[in-house]
């Protein structure tokens, strides 16, 4: 059993979650990553980890199904070590769908996803931080917390509420040493499992070529998760709630391109 | 079978859904009042707007239950006639609790009410609205909805999941010529049905004296209606989308007090 | 001397600016119209006024010579009644200019115009209506307000800084009964002497044709005019202090076309 | 000559300014300290770094004065080497005064300090790093960037303004590879020469020893130092565009005490 802290990332896929769980794995955390299919892709993460002399472990998760976030979480905590950092990383985009298409399943199953299945980690977590007096929660956010959009209605409620959730927790858990940070990542991620999936194989590859590689026109997960780790070593005078990422050839929301 | 334009409350007690109503109701309008319980109350709103010879319907409904939301709308259309504008107007406070004192059922009744259920609603009148080219949705919203806070995990969540997705309605609906309005109401309503019984009579009847009355330290609903009924009859050159309304003895949420 | 109460519009040309005097004349108030230049417009828009049987006055101002504002505004209370309403209509567009393109004189002169004339404005006039107990400030203002933009410099900080002061004002002055509202028109407003300049007569011509007219695609000053007079006449326990306005088939600044 | 890349600081007091500067020449960049008054003070801090091992220089100047800005940073350019990062540090607190106690000239003053001289800063750093491809501008903002509030009118639209220019240039120069930065600093902080002249030495000591020292109720600006390190190494495809930095004991400006 470890003596590491423990960093425990909820959507470890191959983008931002693995990349995440591999950073700090490299500052000296066991990372536990968990993700809801794909086991072969885990262990692979897992080992990835592991050749590079970090420590890690992985489970598959079913985050919507009851108690098993809640489970997963006990048991980290009395199997491998108490929870320093959660990573909070699963979304919710189903693409542009307009309201007809949109149904009530598919609104709730939104909402199970990112709200709340932030609120039942939180539930499970923040009673084992606060009691140890400190503890780190970032949440992997989108444009959509921000403001809706056409073919948004899922995605974009599931997300406000997401934020909303992130500033009612650090209200009532930053006094108590628990550090919440909701991370807005505005533009498209280079991330096989989540944008590679969503465009197919083909037109993932082409977008990469074009707009990523030399010329950093997508996120670079392993990027992102620099900034990651920045937060959790912020020291507890100097505290970011809210912090956005994007590509510098990016314009912002606010922005029309 | 009235010819009157039809304007639909859901959430219809004693405070600025049953003013609205009334508004609309001496606009010309057929007021259709839908509240959960309270049969009497419903019916002495009913009669209220009869006997300033206004027109109206009241009708008992659970919006949290399976079909509810669609039927009745479904049922108004038929029976009454084509609804002109919806005022979803159910709130989700529960005050202020800690994240322990907030069940997973807590959690997921206030999204139910006040995400799920303008979603809900949203489904079942939009086609209609958009098949007439016309139509106006009016969602009466909380400071929450701009800032999670303190004890408010379940109330800011499903509230900022209600500002996205009226946004997204808007976004879809708006060139469609359905008007989608959120409206902050950022202070306490002189409603006796959710302050009152928040409070208790004592400390209601008190702060009524105190604040509201003649110092007008307290949201009148008969004077948010004036401005819900503005919003209903904007030209469609210049709508608006976001508003809010608080007292003026009252700092905005960005304020501290 | 009229004993009509009294509403000064600084930035009165024949778009928001000259229909809000026209709305206000027709409520029974006596109308103020300020513009810098064009004394036979500012003439024509007095007697339209007076044609409909409203009762108006014409000055030449200019907002940002020393003095100016605070002069009228004392000359117009010593001799034709206490001002109840003001409207600052000054805008400070100049077009998409890269930062090489701005000047510092072409900064300043944004700043000019759009923050430091509404503080000498309620420099001038806040004590006036404090002393009273009654007022209101209804303030245009635009997208830049709201997010900075390519080519926005001078615009984007002049109206970022009006926004903040909109809000400090409020904070000082609501509770003394001064209704200060903060109005985004987010949209290319249907007006000859600001879009119709910027574009020239032929594009302007071409744009009303196709988006406005039928299309309601442009911001009508005078369905602009008629949230402005609602918000004079809310009641003070429902006031509103920040509204947008923009078309129905203009998507908002926070959306991407 | 130091081949050092260099980091430029305007408003290098004993506090953020001054601690960033030293980060920095922690970091490899020769740091130019620049401030208005206490050429001692000023002494004394490039004499701290280089006790370190870094590299400073120090000079006095006089922000609001025509030219200064722009003869800086080319003597920078010409003398010590190009010009890496910027931290535009210069506040515009000047105490809650109401509206009657801010003259004209204060609430120019005000833009001068915190609006306009990120511009002028601007204008000459930008075609510079534009030029080289890279380029990093870090800007101080305070709460009132985000809501004015009673007693701010001056500061809050100066913040105001100085919030949407951010947004402005990097619309235009983030493409152009450089990475431009808004900073709330959300909270009092820990320094001597704002907040403690400010306060005065005794009240000063003793918010240091009641909320600062062992609770870490003030933000430290040797904390905030690393955040604006951080943020200068993103990498171009993940770059912060707006972060905020407050205590843990301290809610953010959207939270009522």
């Amino acid at each position: 059993m470890p003596t590491k802290p423990v960093c425990l990332v909820i959507g470890a896929g191959a983008g931002i979650g693995g990349h995440v769980g591999s950073r700090f794995a490299r500052a000296g955390y066991h990372s536990v990553l968990c993700r809801r299919t794909d086991a072969e892709g885990l262990a692979r993460s897992v080992e990835a980890i592991a050749s590079e002399g970090g420590s890690a472990s992985g489970f598959l998760l079913n985050a919507v199904q009851a108690g098993s976030i809640e489970e997963r979480i006990a048991a980290v905590e009395a199997d491998i070590g108490p929870i320093e950092v959660v990573v909070y990383n699963l979304g919710a985009q189903i693409g542009d769908r307009s309201l007809d298409q949109t149904s009530d399943k598919a609104f709730e199953m939104g909402w199970r996803l990112a709200t709340f299945g932030l609120f039942r980690t939180a539930r499970a977590v923040c009673p084992l931080m606060a009691a140890r007096g400190s503890g780190t929660i970032l949440a992997t956010s989108a444009t959509a917390a921000f403001r809706g959009n056409r073919g948004q209605h899922s995605h974009a409620a599931a997300m406000g509420g997401r934020r909303m959730l992130c500033q009612s927790l650090n209200a009532e858990f930053g006094p108590m040493g628990i550090h919440v940070a909701h991370v807005l990542i505005d533009g498209p991620v280079d991330a096989p499992d989540t944008l590679g999936k969503m465009l197919g194989p083909e037109a993932f590859r082409e977008l990469r070529e074009t707009r990523g590689m030399e010329h950093d026109g997508l996120l670079l997960p392993r990027e992102i998760a620099e900034t990651y780790y920045h937060l959790s070593r912020q020291h507890r005078s100097a505290w970011t709630h809210e912090i956005d990422l994007r590509p510098y050839s990016t314009l912002p929301w606010w922005n029309t391109e």
